[in-house]
């Protein structure tokens, strides 16, 4: 799926092979900037037509999504020989209606611990890139 | 190592333990703000004297760096069981002396690619919080 051009390390992904990646992966980070205090935070996610879904308790991480709706989000796997990452940019809101959440049911996402989370996120994705990684020795430089 | 309360998901683990789940890890992610823009890493790290380094090639992780020193950084382990996150809020800034930069060597940053990178950034660490997740089924709240 990942063919490197000769030598090269790092391969730059389309957006189709990052949409696939993502949709194999069921666990990201979510980075938000609230008065320019950055924060990041471990969430599970699920994909519905292009947009990212989070069942998540309410608490700090909805709280910075109320006043900064542009969040950065990431997912990424790494072997013994390969690793990807796949970044996202977009804009995040809370779900307010129940058709909306309805709909965010069916994305597949599977919260770590089994707590009652009702709250939903979506993030509406602006911009998607990712990269592939041959894993190797770092050549020294002394 | 991580005793949960009874029936307890989710264990608040104490400023120790997230640091010795760190000094296991080599991969997480930083994430930064510039002018209200989030952006969202992946970097391997290595740990020493309780600071966080980073070793990269120049480019915008940097730049935001210069702009911007208040970072945030996640690192995380997931198994079939049970998972956990330590986040880290401080301040990252570039290393520019030849001192600066032999004592990072020393904190084993381990990239992912074969390519000479020289930059080196050092995290402050402010505040380290972390959690442990028994994994488990969400309740259906329909």
């Amino acid at each position: 799926m990942f063919e490197h051009d000769a030598d090269e390390p790092v391969l730059v992904l389309t957006e189709e092979q990052c949409w696939s990646l993502l949709e194999r992966t069921k666990h990201g980070r979510l980075a938000t900037a609230v008065g320019g205090a950055v924060d990041i935070f471990p969430v599970n996610f699920g994909l519905l037509e292009k947009c990212i879904y989070l069942r998540t308790a309410p608490g700090e991480k909805l709280a910075a999504l109320t006043v900064h709706d542009s969040v950065a989000f990431e997912a990424d796997g790494i072997l013994s020989d390969e690793a990807w990452s796949v970044v996202v940019h977009g804009n995040a809101h809370q779900l307010q209606t129940s058709a909306e959440i309805e709909l965010a049911r069916s994305s597949g996402v599977s919260p770590w611990i089994p707590t009652a989370k009702e709250s939903w996120v979506k993030i509406e994705v602006k911009h998607i890139s990712g990269r592939h990684f041959r894993l190797g020795e770092q050549p020294e430089t002394y």
